[in-house]
């Protein structure tokens, strides 16, 4: 009796911290789509008072990677997870290194906005960065909702928008370029612009890596570098 | 008798699967370099063959990638590693991440020398391509003897070497945008200067990453996001 006892509370514990380091990466998650929003909000209304404060926040990110990844050394140390536990803490340790990169991102795009209330709003680019910077965040929400509800399907949605993204993020920059062109003056302030819709291209990426390792928690396959079709293949194959 | 004979057959194969993953990482390091030092050739030489190989020997890194973490997985499924093994074992899956992201931007540079082989040379940037490019590729070489030696002050001259590109990488910048106001015919080729500087500046980052690494390793002490002063205290602490 009390054997069993006592390793349902070792089991009991051990339940507990893997839903701990969950919930903390889920915290850590919404954090970072708040700095994403933030950022893009800050430069689209020329607001540096919000921009220095997603520079500010982006320390919390930071330490928030490290203590996520600190509490999963410390499980896989003690429990020694397997199968499905040790996916996930992998999966973890992967998603918070694409959340801090994602901090960084949108901590790029708001030093951008803070060079641009200085310097004076570009004189193109808006639609852009809102255009794009809606659909990233949308990528961003979902890929971490995937990750809530270990949704491979939604996962697939955000993997297929990517796709979308890179195209219109090519399109966008040709555009810039066309307008450096024509109005050499501006060049230094539509830059501002290009550096920002590189960042959050890059969110896109980071997102769509969070999707693929939802793929992997819940499949058990690497889908990373590969296409749409055979990650699609990936999530209809039953286990 | 035979139980001793079996525990130290099973402890020999451990460290044959440990000492297996590291050499898959030190080899994938190897290829990577050499994607480093051929992307910022081809650039250079304006060859448009080198970029192309490069380009296609992107794939090769990703199959590494997914091929060691699958590894590291099994690892730890069977093995539980505790300790330094544990430890070593989460950096080669952090370090994969950083080996397959330089690829990545080894291959966006011999992109650039490939639309720049056909628009023709931009008319400024490659002396700050060279000398950028020298400086993140020592970096790279540095941070993998580091990790190879387990030598963490080599590991903080790589930190230390990271803030210099940094600043160097600035004021490339700034030149180049000076340029285009000049010569605003010639953007898009200096645009194809400033995404590679920018990619190798991306380089640099992740041989920083390595080395941070390399400190976690050797000393168990987290020093991604500390300055280089905490840094140069983990290493000189006693454990």
């Amino acid at each position: 009796m009390s054997t069993d006892k006592s390793s349902s509370h070792i089991s009991q514990r051990y339940d507990d911290e893997l839903s701990g380091v969950k919930s903390q990466l889920f915290e850590m998650g919404g954090i970072v789509e708040k700095q994403v929003k933030d950022a893009i909000q800050s430069l689209l209304d020329i607001d540096s008072q919000i921009a220095e404060h997603v520079v500010k926040d982006d320390t919390r990110i930071n330490d928030m990677e490290v203590a996520v990844d600190e509490d999963c050394a410390l499980i896989l140390a003690r429990r020694q997870p397997a199968a499905s536990d040790l996916r996930l803490v992998l999966t973890i340790i992967k998603t918070t290194t694409d959340l801090e990169r994602i901090g960084d991102e949108a901590r790029k795009i708001a030093n951008q906005a803070i060079m641009l209330a200085e310097e004076g709003p570009a004189p193109s680019g808006y639609v852009e960065i809102r255009h794009i910077g809606h659909s990233v965040s949308t990528m961003l929400s979902q890929a971490l909702d995937s990750l809530v509800r270990q949704d491979v399907n939604l996962a697939l949605e955000v993997a297929k928008k990517d796709k979308a993204v890179d195209l219109e993020y090519g399109t966008a920059v040709r555009e810039m370029m066309t307008y450096m062109m024509e109005d050499p003056r501006s060049i230094s302030r539509v830059m501002g612009i290009m550096w920002s819709l590189r960042a959050l291209e890059r969110i896109g990426d980071h997102a769509r890596n969070i999707a693929e390792h939802v793929i992997y928690l819940v499949k058990g396959d690497d889908v990373r570098h590969v296409g749409i079709k055979q990650m699609a293949k990936a999530i209809s194959d039953d286990d």
